[in-house]
């Protein structure tokens, strides 16, 4: 086979054949094909895209490129969430020890900070001792033991995924939908969950910023999970405005504690309890989402979820005292309050903008070896819609060194926005999306509540 | 700068910064630029284009990269003629001594055989002795005795041409007319002609299948030329059929021979000497095509052409003995005839498909080491509109070895059709194409003859 001629068909609109895309992946993964000529096929599939069945083999392709880990030992269905990335998303961290608490196990792989939003890897790391980098085995073990596992990942998993992204990063081609898809699938279906709910985000802070696009991508998503045999469904969520009030790493794992001990922010609360409800629904804990959501805010409020938290902190050798107790976490060397400059109501936060700030503090990483300040961070005291008087405190940044502060100081508060009247709520929960039962060649776009 | 941003920039459709196109196209020859980060942009470039301006940018940019021959010290006006290339297109040969034998200097610096279409260098290397590797020295010195020389790239020209077109050649990226425009136009600009003509060749033979995009490209080239300070036209040419009868190395060479003795078929001499008239009209020589057309022909037919061409053989180096007696150049060991399988005219020749027999013939590379066989090749005894009867003689194959030969036979077979009834002449010269000399930002198509 030619590799030219199958970048030329893929250029030329044409659709390619499983033995064409098997040619090229394996090839990559190998070294026979090279670098230059993957990345102007990835070029090539940013403007012609793929359809569900391409998308659908070359997710299979790239999964057989290494491991797959089988947890069929292991009693239960287990399902897993995965959240296509945000600004002030620390869900994975309460939601995984929730869902767990619930008796539907989850096995979670995730990824570290990338662009403007932050990693649940990172986030972890912040906890003194949190080790992410368990072995296969240590992750099936403890699966099998605590019913809830949170780790990176490894060097088995899915490699023809490790090295198309790092191309993809440094020519361009990230921002395609079955190129996005297909690495998330790979990486999920080598984890070993046998169902998936997807968060994707849409909004200023979402890497889909159109809602379309969030919807093409669910829809891809949940496609090619139930052709896998993984009962797969999506929400769409507003990713406008950061999620919660903290944004950073340590300061998001104290509002998940707060959040896992029934006191956190209504969005995060809301969010979370939804998606664990669809998760206990497709583990088969309850019969609809409506009841999964009841069983898992009561599993927050009984302190379920949190001794479940314990749990996994302390198998992963994270230091509980700091869990427990997270005044006693190193304090920071700096912080700043950020002031509003106007009267009535917040209008807007703009989550792009604050992510980019929490890179300056150092909160994230602006190349891949940077390391990352795990106190660096903003937490929101307002959120939109709350009134505010010009003067009065709408947030505050925390950070270890001092380089980096005045200019996200000025980012965050050119990204508030304030307005005299009161601005109309946004739906945090924009539509479900899952495949139709009567006809699975279809998918169904659900508005949420309706 | 960063690479990355310059390909995303490219590809959501921007126009890119004259520091821009240096950084990328400068590091891609200094080597700070890696191939996959060239080949992601050139692949957007292959979908966004580039307007005017951008081509222009990236000519200059990529003639920087080399030497540029200043023939200034040589009198009068230096003409040069490309073509984009076709089957059977030994134009070149008789071309530069004939309008050098009319007094207008021919720097002449061509190409090898690239896909199904010949190369002017592997035709004069038919020659025995003839020597295509001149060095710059020699090559103006030749140019200051003789008015003529036709050599092959040298490794001090254009150097970011040299390796985006190789990279272009194995991603795909070949078929863009900013980067084909960017990359004929960097070379012709660096060899020191004072005024171009173009043949741009358009129909099943040329890579510019479409008429729209062969208009495209020689406006793109029009103005490009004109803007670089050379006076610059082009002509839109039929490449359904070979031009000419014969298709190969040496039967070529034969051919032109016979056309500089005044005895060339019919269409090559219209195109030839229509060129030579661009040429001899853009040199000062004579007023008008009309009179440039003339004067051409009378070259021919005088000898005068003929004389020229053996000066320039015998320069750089070939046996004047083949020239004088083709008929003592050792005979191809094998020849089989191609009959007609049809009654009444011949209706089509597909000039691609005799190009691929060709290849198979030996007439071309497959690989960019292949040794080429001279005596491949086929020559044609009807031509399109020509009567014909059943089992009648339409052409022979040539060919040193006999491997490809069956294989070749029945894919020309396969290119020509018949038919009952005369078909319509297609015209050969379709179009002439210049800048409009009342507004310089435009270029105005005449349909030819018009």
């Amino acid at each position: 086979m030619n590799p030219v001629e199958i970048i030329r068909k893929k250029r030329s609109g044409e659709k390619l054949l499983r033995e064409e895309m098997e040619f090229l992946v394996n090839g990559y993964v190998r070294g026979t094909i090279p670098d230059y000529q993957m990345s102007a096929f990835l070029m090539a599939v940013y403007f012609r895209g793929m359809d569900f069945e391409e998308t659908s083999r070359l997710t299979e392709i790239m999964l057989s490129s290494g491991k797959v880990v089988d947890l069929s030992s292991i009693p239960g269905i287990k399902v897993d969430k995965h959240s296509t990335g945000g600004v002030g998303d620390k869900i994975s961290l309460i939601l995984a020890p929730l869902v767990a608490a619930c008796g539907v196990p989850v096995p979670m792989i995730s990824g570290r900070g990338l662009g403007h939003t932050g990693g649940t890897l990172d986030k972890l790391e912040s906890i003194p001792g949190f080790r992410t980098d368990l072995s296969l085995d240590e992750y099936r073990k403890q699966m099998s033991e605590i019913g809830v596992v949170m780790i990176g990942q490894t060097d088995d998993l899915v490699p023809a995924d490790r090295r198309m992204y790092s191309l993809r990063d440094v020519t361009a081609t990230v921002e395609s939908i079955p190129l996005i898809a297909a690495s998330i699938m790979s990486k999920k279906l080598a984890e070993g969950a046998d169902a998936l709910v997807f968060d994707v985000k849409t909004g200023q802070g979402a890497f889909m910023e159109k809602y379309d696009e969030a919807v093409e991508l669910a829809k891809t998503l949940v496609t090619i999970g139930n052709k896998f045999g993984k009962h797969t469904l999506s929400l769409i969520t507003d990713m406008s405005q950061p999620l919660g009030c903290a944004v950073g790493n340590w300061v998001e794992v104290v509002e998940a504690i707060e959040c896992l001990h029934g006191r956190g922010p209504s969005d995060l609360v809301e969010l979370t309890c939804t998606l664990a409800g669809a998760m206990l629904m497709l583990g088969g804990r309850s019969s609809t989402i409506e009841h999964g959501i009841d069983e898992s805010k009561n599993a927050l409020e009984s302190g379920r979820a949190y001794k479940k938290f314990l749990d996994l902190v302390s198998r992963q050798g994270g230091d509980l005292k700091y869990i427990e107790n997270p005044e006693q976490y190193p304090y920071p060397k700096n912080s700043v309050d950020i002031l509003s400059s106007g009267d009535g109501y917040v209008e807007s936060i703009n989550a792009l903008e604050i992510g980019l700030a929490c890179i300056e503090l150092g909160a994230g990483r602006k190349k891949i070896r940077d390391k990352i300040d795990p106190n660096a961070g903003v937490v929101f005291k307002k959120k939109i819609g709350d009134p505010i008087q010009r003067g009065e405190r709408v947030a505050t940044i925390y950070a270890d060194r001092r380089e980096g502060i005045s200019s996200a100081k000025s980012r965050i508060e050119g990204a508030i926005r304030y307005t005299a009247s009161k601005p109309l709520a946004r739906p945090l929960i924009v539509s479900k999306i899952e495949i139709n039962s009567a006809n699975p060649e279809n998918v169904i776009v659900h508005p949420w509540g309706g």
